[in-house]
């Protein structure tokens, strides 16, 4: 059995995260899900969707096997509930794979970390690319 | 074998549409979902994510069995193929139980058709209040 760990915010599901997720889970049989809590978002705008809506968003979707939320103060404390062996980043994420594996060494995790490479296009495969969209729309209307 | 057929647009997957379904497939074993044509949504704004994403989107959830898209010209086309013994509507959906129901039995389909009850509350549940805090963020950053 091989857990991986897939991380995010997943504000507004689209078909890039679950191509994601799909990518992801092919490293393994047991697919877990960490989703981002919004106090800690910090490098790109607050989500749209409160965290337990997101979550639940997630754990709807039949690619995931188990979805939770991150911690607000350590980001590393749900991995020992989850010890994966594998954590998948999304070609966009914002670790750097080495430093993310010797973080995770010095902790006592034996994980790989592994990153994708990037999806095929789709015009709306990003919830900052869906609110754009209804934002042009508006200003149209207007 | 009781065969399930909800219907929408399911154009920003949240929870409403998770407990539409979720009960619909309470009514049987098997649950198909009817995904809108951008054409023939003319009784509330067009939505915002294009027919084939919001398709593959609702494939993508647990409990969907087989999701396909309605019929440009007929709306009963889709059931010659599906079948159902059962249709089951939102609260808020826009036909009338009865009618529909005499309609399919004109058309030689044995079909019953139930409507939900009212979900429970919740802030973002439609994809128009999602679109609205989008907006409604947009102007405050102004």
């Amino acid at each position: 059995m091989t857990r991986i760990l897939a991380t995010g915010t997943f504000d507004i599901l689209h078909p890039g995260h679950l191509y994601y997720l799909e990518q992801a889970r092919k490293y393994g049989n047991e697919l877990y899900v960490l989703v981002a809590r919004d106090s800690t978002i910090e490098h790109k705008p607050k989500p749209i969707v409160p965290e337990k809506q997101r979550l639940e968003m997630v754990k709807a979707l039949r690619v995931v096997d188990h979805a939770l939320l991150g911690s607000e103060e350590d980001m590393f404390k749900p991995l020992k509930e989850v010890q994966p062996d594998i954590i998948v980043l999304g070609h966009d994420q914002v670790f750097d794979e080495k430093e993310l594996e010797d973080k995770l060494q010095k902790r006592g995790f034996n994980t790989k970390v592994v990153r994708l490479g990037k999806p095929h296009q789709c015009t709306l495969c990003s919830s900052g690319r869906i609110i754009k969209r209804i934002l042009e729309r508006k200003r149209t209307e207007l």
